[in-house]
C-alpha cells in the first residue's frame, strides 16, 4: 500500500486553486465575447472544469511529492514454531500464514515437509538436522532482509541451530509449541510415531532422537486443551503487542 | 512505486463535479442572504473550495479504487551467473547489483563466497555441490515468488542442479561467463588455482573438478578480451529486450 500524506493534498488543492482562478478568468474572458445561449456558459464552465480537474490529476500523478510507501507491517518479521512432531506447528502456521494473506501481508511460509520435498536429499543426522535448520534461516533472513515476512515450521530440534537462525535475523519469534510427546503420539496425524515404536524409521525427533527444549522462546505453548484459534489469538496478540498489526480474532 | 490509473482520476473528476455543484448550491443560497462588502462573496466561495479540495482529497486517499502497485519492472528475475573460478561472475554481479540499487530496484545478491561464509558446512564432492546449488536456487525461488529480484553469482559447475535451480523459479536467466581456464589461471585474483596446481586444495573446478558447460545459456560471454562495462551492458541489453527497466550505459 502506499499513501498520500496530508501535506501533498494541502499542496494539490493550492495548484488546483491557482488553475481554478487562472482557468476562470479565461472562460470569462471568451465568455465576454457573449452567447445569446444562456446555458453555452455553465456547460462551457462545466466542461472546462471537467477536463481541467483530469489533467491536474494526470499531472500531479507523475509527481512523487507527499507520497509515502508505507507496509502495513512496521517492520518484517520471522515467526519461527518449533516443536515435536505432531505438536501442532504446521496447523498453526498455515492458519496464521492464511490469515496474514487474507489480510493482504506478504508473507512466505517455510515448512518443514514442503521444504523437504523439494530437497529431498536432507538426511535426519544430527548434522543434516543442524545444516537443514541453518539453510532454512540463512532463507528465512534473506527474505526478511528484503520486506518479506516468514512463519517457519520446522522440527528444529537443536538449539544451536535454532539460535543459528536467531542470529542471522533481525526480528526472530521463537514459537515453542510444547504439547508433550504423549500428547503428539495419542494424535498422530500420519502414523509416523506408529512407525518410530515399531523401528520402520529411525531418528524420529521425540522416539529415538532428542528435542532440545527452547530457552528462550518468545512464546510457549502446550497445544493439548487448546482450540486452534486460542492459541492463534495468542499469537496474534504477541505481535500486537510488538507493534504489528494483525487482524483482530476472528 | 504505486500510479494511479487513468480511470480513478475520472471517477475523481464527476466526484469533485458533483460536490462542486452541491456546495456552489449551497454557498450560493447562504450568499443570496446578501452582503454589503463586495470581496465577501469571494473569499468565501475560495476558501470552501479550497477545503473542500482537501476533504475531497483525503476522502480518496481512503479508497484504493483506481490504484495499481507496479513495481518498476515487469516482474522478479533470476540472474544467475555460472562460471569457472576467476572467469568475472562475482565481479559482474556485484557490479551489476550495485548499479540496479543505485536505480531503487530491490535486489537480493546470493554469492558462492559470501554464502559458504555464512553456511561454512558445506563441502566440494559433486553431490554436496549439487546440494548447494539446490538450495540456492530453491531460495531464489522463494525471493522471487516474493517479489524480489536476485542476482547469483555461483561456480555451480554441474548442470542438473542448474537445471534444477530454473525449474523451481519463474524468470531464470543464465549467464554463462565462458572464461577458458587458462585465462581465469592467468587472473588467479586469491592464488587459489596456484594452490589446486600444488595439490594443496582438491575439487577445484577447473584443474581436477569438472565443469559442464550450459547447453541452453541465455547469454553467454568470454570475458578474455573485455572490459566489466562492455560486459555489463550485454547484461543490460538482454534485460531490456525483454521487458526490464535497467539504467542506459554509464
Amino acid at each position: 500500500m502506499q499513501h498520500e500524506m496530508p501535506l501533498r493534498s494541502l499542496v494539490k488543492a493550492v495548484t488546483w486553486q491557482v488553475a481554478g482562478v487562472v482557468l476562470l478568468g479565461l472562460s470569462t474572458a471568451y465568455l465576454a465575447g457573449g452567447s445569446a445561449d444562456p446555458v453555452a456558459p455553465v456547460a462551457l464552465l462545466t466542461l472546462v472544469a471537467f477536463v481541467a480537474y483530469y489533467v491536474h490529476e494526470r499531472l500531479w500523478e507523475q509527481v512523487r511529492f507527499g507520497r509515502a510507501s508505507s507496509q502495513a507491517q512496521p517492520r518484517p518479521f520471522v515467526l519461527w514454531f518449533t516443536g515435536l512432531p505432531c505438536s501442532g506447528k504446521s496447523t498453526l502456521a498455515e492458519r496464521f500464514v492464511a490469515e496474514l494473506r487474507a489480510d493482504g501481508i506478504q508473507v512466505e511460509h517455510l515448512d518443514g515437509d514442503a521444504v523437504r520435498g523439494v530437497l529431498p536429499s536432507k538426511g535426519f543426522s544430527k548434522e543434516d538436522r543442524n545444516n537443514h535448520v541453518r539453510q532454512m534461516g540463512f532463507i528465512a533472513s534473506r527474505l526478511e532482509a528484503n520486506g518479506v515476512n516468514v512463519v517457519a515450521s520446522f522440527v528444529s530440534p537443536y538449539r544451536e541451530s535454532r539460535d543459528f537462525s536467531r542470529t542471522l535475523c533481525n526480528n526472530f519469534f521463537e514459537i515453542w509449541i510444547s504439547t508433550p510427546v504423549e500428547e503428539c503420539e495419542r494424535r498422530d496425524v500420519k502414523g509416523m510415531y506408529k512407525k518410530a515404536r515399531a523401528g520402520e524409521m529411525a531418528n524420529f525427533t521425540g522416539i529415538d532422537d532428542p528435542y532440545e527444549a527452547p530457552e528462550k522462546a518468545e512464546v510457549v505453548m502446550d497445544t493439548t486443551h487448546r482450540s486452534i484459534e486460542d492459541c492463534l489469538s495468542e499469537v496474534r496478540q504477541y505481535l500486537r503487542e510488538r507493534g504489528y498489526t494483525v487482524s483482530a480474532a476472528k
